[in-house]
């Protein structure tokens, strides 16, 4: 088998974890798998490398911030290198420019475009394991680029898509995905597989086992995935495009978001065009909006609501207020004090007894619903965030435990 | 002008001392010159990174150790371009590889074979500061190689060499070349100019202001190089190739060279062949002889010393007593608690009289010399380490005082 592993900061924060990690590599090229295993810089390297540049600049340019920051998965894969050359399995390590990882220029955030398996290739027919630096591209112009949130993982498919690889495993804190937060819900479960679909609704819903890009990028090319933990060997849950079961709507999980905020505008004038107007503004402030509520029209007056990241909420404040006379509305009421609670499972919409099982799960809690939306894999909730712990639980219970 | 400015690892070891070197440059730009910077690693960096390295593995590889150490470099452009534009100063910075500074091989002491300078003439002609990172190169397969001693020196002395530039500052610690180490003889005096072989002959001394090698490489392509202090603004000392005044033979330093031992075989045969048995032993074992003195035979048997680095002692003597019978030697001694002073100037070898002006020096001082050895542009004599403060005051009072 060809695998490619994952494998992130914290899980080589220092010598001894990355020992451990070096064993986990040395496990899987001594099993008789090619391996090829992509780092994150270790423990808060990154972060200590901004500081260091925010002493120099409060505004660092982002070409030079680049350039510092690939430094960090360079001390890793090379360290790396050195614990599996002293457990006495060959291996490689090699950056981003050195695989021909070739990026978009958005330094900081930087897009894949190409990669040349060639030298990677090379090196796993001499019975090497490949050790590459995660999260770096190179632009056009042949200058260091990094590839921002959840770049890493990114790095990881992308090589795993490239190569044709069996699997691609992430390693990370967590054995797997579950059904729900088990900090949250003691009684979660741990999934065996779930589809890259549900993951991606998983994943948006604040789960934060994988970053969105790289399962993305998974489904894209059909990369089989498995999250899994560095610090527990057992299997973990894989992600892919069909999962056993589908055919009889598995619900998956059960995710809630904390970080949203909603907007309700009072007042509109009930006529055609008003809503572009109130998104038209948002469009233009770049900030992503997410479920959306149009009241039925009163008389001449309708109110439009709608949820938005917590982080944009004072953004978004000031640049709707900033158009009232131009919109048209009364008044602008917000509120961060709420939750999106999600049930995700794909082929949901072909059971709609799934809603209503939800629903009957939080009229029993008496929990309030704000808000609905649905999708083919996913009905979420807007309630209220002192109800969420609650909520979550008996939404668990109702699918998972009874 | 075209301006190389080299600044070392102490120049460059925290925010502050960053800023102050980014304040030298942005002065050399703002002169009007064209300014090319390589910096080092900043402080202890290098050396952390090597016990990160030991702490994984007693002997880690070579090509890893390299990976590891060059992200030292590139943080210190990287955070030093950032230093530079904070004060409205463009620049850019460029790794080894990103300016085509190809190597041999050889990971940990790798010899420059070529270099790129399209890039570099670009981003000047663009009216860009141009900082590279010293003491890294790629090799023939693509491979990051460090250049071992002095190697942020010789890539700056490289780089000025290829691009013709009119001057290759050394920025340092100190704020020159002196006629003798300040700290042991308080009244030296900072050279205004010296050649390159009278420093090569310094530096070989323990002088420790510049590298042999970026002094060779500066010789060999004509760089008139300048070592200055990147604490104090003043002129520091000038090395190139004729200096004013060569032809009075003046005399440039006097160096002290502590790290050397001598050996001395004692009856030994004196027959055709025996220095060649000895000497055919210690450079098989690469060890590095100095001066040699052979006795005049006595009867059938004549004695042998020559010195050596202090760090090769134990190693040659070994070498040396078992090859003993093979060699023919009645027994072997050694100490280390020696000396070697020496006289330093071009032009030297017309004018005998420095050579008696030394011994009358060292005769009236009461120091007894052991060995002696002249070259073009040196005496040296070789004295008891005891003995070697009240020399070197001695001989310099004689020469630069009197």
């Amino acid at each position: 088998m060809l695998i490619v592993q994952k494998f992130g900061g914290s899980s080589v924060a220092d010598t001894a974890k990355l020992r451990r990690v070096a064993g986990i590599i040395a496990d899987a090229k001594n099993a008789g798998n090619d391996v090829i295993v992509v780092l994150s810089a270790q423990g808060d390297t990154t972060d200590d490398l901004i500081a260091k540049a925010h002493e120099i600049s409060p505004e660092p340019t982002r070409r030079d911030l680049d350039m510092l920051m690939v430094t960090g998965e360079q001390i890793s894969i090379s360290l790396c290198a050195m614990a599996l050359q002293e457990m006495g399995v060959p291996a490689i390590s090699l950056l981003g420019w050195q695989v021909r990882l070739r990026t978009s220029s958005d330094y900081g955030s930087a897009r894949i475009r190409s990669l040349d398996t060639e030298r990677i290739r090379q090196e796993l027919d001499q019975g090497k394991v490949v050790l590459v630096a995660g999260f770096q591209g190179v632009n056009r112009r042949g200058d260091m680029t990094t590839l921002g949130r959840g770049g890493s993982d990114t790095t990881a498919v992308a090589i795993a898509a490239k190569m044709h690889a069996d699997l691609c495993q992430i390693y990370t804190d967590v054995e797997g995905v579950y059904t729900a937060d088990p900090r949250l819900v003691p009684t979660a479960k741990k999934l065996k597989e779930i589809t890259y679909d549900e993951m991606l609704e998983l994943a948006s819903m604040g789960a934060q086992v994988l970053h969105n890009r790289s399962v993305e990028l998974a489904k894209r090319y059909g990369v089989p995935m498995e999250v899994l933990s560095s610090y527990v060997r057992k299997p973990g849950t894989i992600v892919k495009e069909v999962t056993k079961g589908m055919e009889e709507t598995k619900i998956s999980g059960i995710a809630r978001d904390d970080k949203i905020a909603r907007i309700a505008l009072v007042g509109l004038k009930d006529e055609p065009g008003i809503a572009y107007k109130v998104f038209r503004v948002l469009a233009r402030e770049k900030i992503n909006v997410d479920l959306i509520l149009q009241s039925i029209g009163r008389g001449n007056t309708k109110d439009i609501s709608f949820t938005i990241p917590k982080s944009e909420l004072e953004h978004a404040g000031k640049a709707l207020s900033a158009e009232q006379d131009a919109i048209g509305f009364e008044h602008i009421n917000v509120t961060d004090k709420i939750c999106k609670l999600s049930v995700v499972g794909a082929g949901m919409i072909n059971r709609p007894g799934v809603a209503s099982l939800m629903f009957e799960a939080l009229a029993a809690a008496q929990v309030n619903i704000h808000m609905i939306s649905t999708s083919e894999i996913k009905i979420s909730v807007l309630i209220d965030q002192e109800a969420a712990d609650v909520a979550m639980r008996a939404v668990h219970k109702k699918f998972f435990e009874e």
